[in-house]
């Protein structure tokens, strides 16, 4: 885990509230603290969560270190010394936290963590958790939703590290990218982090333009997959540039691609747009990948960096089928088109508009710093206080916070998905199988709807029990199918990615907690307009 | 320093790459590769250079460990094991990097760093420089540009942790808006790193909220500043309250406030907008400040985080202004305000417009995400290998490199201000004071101007020596500075943030430098061309 994942990953503002309560003895009252957002992110429907591993891993270790509480002595000079003794015994021996597991579609308003336990820790874990889950969601739903723009069967890896706000930046796009449906990333400390996440990468424009001319092989020969003497594979090579007629092509690009497919003969993928795709990257490739196939090896295919990716992937092929049948050398036809340079959620529709043979899409800057919303705005709030319900008010009736201890229920209808989630009091018995149950939107309470089950699932799972983890840490993969799992139960008028077309899945609470609320509130708005 | 921070953060082809060249026995061939962006942030005229420390603390530490080498064996199972030897062995000792002082301004296709090495070192460096430049570049950018719209004498926070993309993003973005000028952080994080970065914050909404009633405050008593007997706080606190005729407002918050004071009475900074901020929050603010001062200490003021920002600033120091008159209590009119909530450079420039009232600014979401613009897109191009100068080509005149060992200068006329910037060929004579020289725009040949200089600095400082600092790494505070004096330097022409008026500053190339990529460029198209 990241070094900076401690308790100092915090706002300050947590630590002189927390001394405040401390002072007039408060930080051991109980209370429920709501993560939730307001609005789902890029315009969507729908929305992701993530960083639950993180928030676990977090609030498993939550301690302050002898050297983190020598710090903060310095920066809070005027604070009690006993204060510093409190920081240094309190950990989440005392906490609880429910949390929907990652992965599951969340919708505005609802809480995707529950923490309960006592106030001054509850505050103090805050700001952490908020980092810890806002843009890990965010990159998954973005992961997400290029996934879906990208259309079935394509394979999808992150390229962004390098255009990252920061490594852990970069290292939480790619491991989150892959829970949202990415199938690989070329970040290697995400690999190495989490050895199921598959790494990937070839070579860049500086390889190829690094060779010059064939002299620069020292070492032409190439063994066969199947062993055997070793042959001149840069004779081989040139013997098919003949016979193709393709002695026009870029001699330093065939050089390169010589040099790479003799280190990698089982992996070779050749960038072809150095200098012209068409008249020379491709002939280059075709002429190195049919040598490759005649010593037993199956060459993988190219990447396309520049120009209209779409067309250029058309006529690679096009050429790749006309080589293959006039050669009968079939594996030439099957190679793959990777393609990468600023690719959005846009791009890639219009990629399936446009019919486009890509099979391999690398995707950074505008995977991993969410361009079109670099922010969630998970937001964590009091929901009540020693067993008293608390509101927060607004002059917004979407940013009125729902009061109480809540559970959250998913119902499903007789197709077998969804229609609607529900926020109920923890007290109230949960919806039942075939009985008819009010839901009543908490935007609009005169928008009510009777609702009768097909089937019901509680979403929240405990996760940490006062010290213990509840349930295993999800694994990225685990992480990955739970997403696709719940995008199959929720319709595709919420998640499709076509904004005209998309409806709001309806986040609805009980009559109970909806009479709860209406009394808060009215209490609250006395106090606030001070009657 | 962020413990992912090692040579794993790179992408996946550096590694192949490099094997590539292993393989072929060119990784020990010496070349220079270039760090610079093509575009300027956020539509403006200029970029500041920052990240420098990071990257000189790990190019001092880049050598692959045991583990690592382990784990790049699983994904590279297919290479010749001696790659591993060969990786396990090197280190940056054969590397000398230039660099621009951290916090100097740059412009587009300027080398912020240039790395010179053998191949295969300099090319297993891209990524992680790439990634820690980008990043605190484009924030120190960001906060350099808000610190100008927000105008004189203004006391700047960032606020974003939180909303920070990551853990690093937020610390990241923490240490280098101080670079950009900011004062201070709420990231407690950022300060136990680097102990020069002041950490501020006092308390939320939900603190505020917390209190229902006065009951509630479980230690009235405070003592005075200079000693002497205690005082019950809350009735000193009422008595101000009945005074000044305050009663009808919310007593939770007035708790809340007492209470805070209490735990900080020279820290007293009060959010006064949880209920109502005219007729409520500040009233309660006056009591308790009013009480504060009797007693010897010194109240900071408020912040507001909803609303319209600008005039609630003003009601409420006008009410200040009254009731220090009318009690002749001076003090209470020297409270600050502060605000926070959803700031914009935009808004930071309208708020100087309205002539707000506001004296400190909590800058969160906009400032570590940089929303406008959340990637800078610096690249690392190799401009020379084994003494052969190299370009890469591109049909836009802009993205073509400039080629060859260069040194970078900034050239000044008499006024003290740059005139503009201008590359040369390593091995030309440094321009000189009082004699006119010919600068080409590499954008454009034809545009061609003869400057005589009153004076001349050489950019590039020489950091990392083959294994040793020639420099020591730039402090946060030695770094801010460099932006103030760099900033002083530049017309407010170029750096004025208000675009119509705004100009571009002339980066140029001498005519030997002309000559030379006129030349490569020549060849390389010829190639490139087929002919």
């Amino acid at each position: 885990m990241n070094n900076f994942i401690t308790p100092l990953l915090t706002d300050m503002y947590q630590l002189t509230m927390a001394y405040s309560y401390w002072k007039n003895d408060r930080h051991n009252e109980i209370c429920i603290f709501d993560l939730f957002f307001r609005q789902c992110p890029f315009e969507g429907q729908f929305c992701i969560f993530a960083g639950l591993s993180e928030v676990l891993e977090f609030v498993r270790n939550f301690h302050f270190k002898q050297k983190e509480i020598d710090y903060l002595r310095t920066i809070l000079p005027d604070c009690d010394p006993e204060y510093f003794e409190y920081l240094s015994s309190i950990d989440a021996t005392g906490v609880k936290i429910y949390a929907l597991p990652e992965g599951t579609l969340c919708f505005p308003r609802e809480p995707l963590i529950q923490v309960r336990g006592p106030l001054a820790v509850c505050q103090l874990l805050e700001t952490t958790l908020l980092t810890l889950v806002n843009f890990a969601s965010l990159v998954t739903t973005n992961a997400s939703r290029m996934h879906q723009a990208a259309g079935p069967g394509k394979n999808l890896l992150e390229f962004g590290l390098r255009r990252a706000q920061g490594p852990d930046g970069g290292c939480t796009a790619s491991k989150y990218a892959i829970v949202g449906g990415f199938h690989g990333t070329s970040n290697v400390m995400a690999g190495y982090l989490d050895n199921t996440i598959g790494v990937k990468g070839t070579h860049a424009h500086s390889f190829v333009a690094s060779y010059v001319s064939l002299d620069q092989i020292k070492e032409p020969m190439l063994t066969p997959k199947n062993g055997g003497e070793p042959v001149n594979f840069v004779q081989l090579v040139l013997g098919y540039r003949i016979q193709l007629e393709y002695e026009h092509t870029n001699e330093g690009e065939l050089a390169a691609f010589i040099a790479y497919a003799i280190s990698f003969p089982d992996g070779f993928l050749a960038l072809i747009d150095t200098y012209d795709t068409e008249r020379s990257g491709n002939l280059n490739f075709i002429a190195v990948a049919l040598s490759l196939e005649e010593l037993g090896y199956t060459p993988i295919g190219i990447r396309l960096d520049s120009g209209d990716l779409a067309s250029l992937s058309k006529a690679v092929k096009e050429e790749w089928r006309k080589v293959s049948e006039q050669l009968t050398r079939p594996l030439l036809a099957k190679c793959k088109v990777a393609v990468s340079n600023e690719i959005t959620e846009e791009v890639l529709r219009r990629f399936q508009d446009q019919a486009a043979e890509i099979d391999i899409l690398g995707i950074g800057t505008h995977l991993v710093t969410c361009r079109d919303q670099p922010a969630l705005g998970c937001i964590y709030k009091m929901v009540e206080i020693e067993k008293r319900p608390r509101i927060k008010l607004s002059s917004d009736i979407g940013k009125v916070t729902i009061p109480g201890d809540k559970k959250l229920y998913r119902l499903y209808g007789q197709s077998g998905l969804a229609l609607l989630d529900l926020m109920m009091l923890h007290d109230e018995t949960a919806p039942v199988v075939g009985t008819t149950i009010l839901c009543i939107n908490p935007d609009d309470f005169t928008q009510q709807v009777r609702v009768t089950p097909s089937a019901v699932k509680v979403l929240h799972v405990l996760f940490w029990d006062q010290g213990f983890l509840a349930e295993q840490m999800p694994s990225v993969i685990q992480s990955q199918q739970t997403v696709l799992h719940s995008l199959n139960e929720i319709g595709r008028e919420y998640t499709s990615l076509n904004k005209p077309n998309n409806q709001k899945y309806k986040v609805s609470i009980s009559e109970p907690l909806y009479r709860l609320m209406k009394k808060l509130w009215d209490k609250e708005r006395q106090i606030k307009e001070l009657k």
